[in-house]
């Protein structure tokens, strides 16, 4: 991630993404209204700073897929199961955001209404960033709690295959003047797309990040793309790489296992790429007010906050954050100054444009 | 923990630990209830192989305490606010094993008849393990929650100030014939207790377990002791410490913010002791039945653990365990042979009854 515009990038105005990707996503055959919803979601990766949820992966994760036949344009989502607390979503293989945004939305009515309700999608795809679905809440008062599972990149504590996805958890919780805390991660130490950052760029890996395919660890990208991600807190258990694991396995269950989906080891591989409607998801909304009056609870959280920010820093630290705050400031100045999109990002989108014969006009 | 009893250890059968551990509250005015709650919880954690959180803390963190008034024997614990699908209990800075699990037990009993329930409780003090109250929710075919934040030992990413407690997550979820999933971790890398066995052995921290007093990196148990632990991740960014940080923030809102108790700058340090009532706790419960009939989602959770189970193993490696697992083979081997107790812990417990003319009898 940028944080400050290179020559690798080039700028465009949020609302001028959001009109391509849409275009581009109705060309294919995706309805306006989930057009809108996949293109709102994919910009606010970029302009979170999430480069690797956003553009760059319009194409790739789901043009493509919707092109190849493995992904429905104009999928059925259906209720399976709802409660007054409760729902389930089969989302019919298509696109996993406008699946996810209807059963987020459903649970913030529904938490708006009884306090507390979840819900999952099963027979998904690929949804973007999960912080997108817990940040809905934030708007209503409520805390908002958004996972995926997703196509398989780690290994269990002491194992060697690759078991479960980055299995994100995503958590947004509202401040009054500060930004609202939104911890957005994934269970692995790191995503798949760093090691290709450090092969691409001759640089060894940290141990603790992967495994080779013999299940040894391993600071070579190379070595590493063949084995197997290691989850937060590295190898073994010393660190507490049986905590990321679990996490990880938590996340499986709550998406896959809960909603009748897949998990474990029908879950799609690297090596197999993407197979149809094999990606669930789970979300969730807390009510404040049946805890507290929500004006305390804000004032509070910006008490929070600010005790972790006004800490002493450690030697050669020039700030300490809460999660979601860099995110934060990098949405305001991307806003102000325009979505930094990589060159390279940015050609991509070019020749899919031409291909489609869609207009291309990203230009601030 | 010990995987076999050595001459460090004395064996005692279950029962006479509970009866002994309630005799000895009761001794100090706990109500025969809570000090039966008590006992049970202490015990549960040894039979766990947990000591850190058993017998081992009856005198320290809690008779004690008692004795020197900075907690309730017999605290009125209070409703501050209901819904069907919330609760927010007051403990009147009493034990927090019975507030504890009079809000699980609530929260339990709602989410039975709403589908989903969480709760809350202010002004507590130390619960134990947080797994024990997660599981409550098994038996009910509920995922069970539990948290509580504590006493601070954690630093920020990239501060060097003691902020957050080691802030336990605890998820439990039923399966079918495997042992269920307790998934019941610190957000810290490792336990304060770490670092004074190491002490003791005179043996080397590992990277990323904790700073000394200015805030730098240490591998010397007696520097650490005086400075920090870190998230779990480690120190910085690298290798995910701000994603262990933020789990531990995440618990002090939920528990500390959330209802209205003592967070942040707040909660107690190492060196002031404990403080009356600064401790808070978080849980809940989710009916599978919302989403899935149980008997379908027990069977698949069968498989789940399984395929993690069967998974290749990395060389040198005996065996892939799920969380919860070795708790529970402990817990059956323990039920059987006996529950081994320190030595140290054994004499200050003889020590403990002749003080409080109680019984001592836990021989096998």
């Amino acid at each position: 991630m940028p944080s400050a515009v290179t020559s690798e990038y080039r700028l465009s105005p949020e609302a001028k993404l959001r009109a391509f990707a849409a275009n581009v996503l109705e060309r294919v055959g995706v309805p306006a209204t989930d057009a809108r919803t996949v293109a709102e979601i994919l910009v606010s990766a970029d302009l979170r700073g999430v480069e690797s949820h956003g553009m760059a992966r319009l194409d790739s994760y789901y043009v493509s897929r919707i092109r190849e036949g493995q992904l429905k344009a104009a999928a059925s989502i259906a209720v399976v199961r709802e409660t007054p607390t409760t729902i389930l979503l089969d989302a019919d293989n298509g696109l996993g955001h406008p699946a996810g945004k209807r059963a987020m939305d459903s649970v913030i009515a529904k938490a708006k209404t009884v306090g507390v309700a979840f819900g999952a999608v099963r027979n998904s795809n690929h949804f973007g960033i999960a912080g997108y679905y817990a940040m809905l809440a934030l708007p209503h008062d409520l805390i908002g709690i958004a996972s995926t599972n997703s196509t398989r990149f780690g290994a269990p504590t002491y194992g060697k295959s690759i078991m479960y996805g980055t299995n994100p958890w995503a958590y947004a919780i509202p401040a009054q003047h500060e930004p609202a805390f939104v911890l957005d991660f994934a269970t692995t130490t790191v995503p798949r797309g760093k090691l290709e950052v450090y092969q691409r760029k001759e640089k060894q890996l940290n141990p603790g990040w992967a495994i080779d395919a013999n299940g040894v660890e391993t600071q070579s990208p190379a070595e590493a793309l063949k084995g197997a991600l290691l989850p937060l807190g590295g190898l073994g258990v010393d660190n507490g790489g049986h905590k990321g694991y679990g996490l990880a396995v938590l996340v499986d269950i709550m998406c896959g296992v809960l909603s009748g989906g897949a998990f474990g080891n029908d879950l799609p591989l690297p090596s197999s790429g993407p197979e149809p409607g094999k990606i669930s998801h789970f979300f969730g909304a807390i009510d404040i007010n049946g805890f507290r009056d929500v004006g305390g609870f804000k004032a509070d959280m910006d008490r929070e906050l600010r005790a972790f920010k006004d800490s002493e820093k450690a030697p050669g630290a020039e700030r300490i954050y809460v999660a979601g705050e860099i995110e934060y400031e990098k949405t305001l100045e991307n806003r102000r100054a325009g979505v930094p999109i990589h060159v390279k990002v940015w050609s991509g989108l070019e020749k899919l444009a031409s291909e489609l014969g869609v207009p291309f006009d990203l230009e601030k």
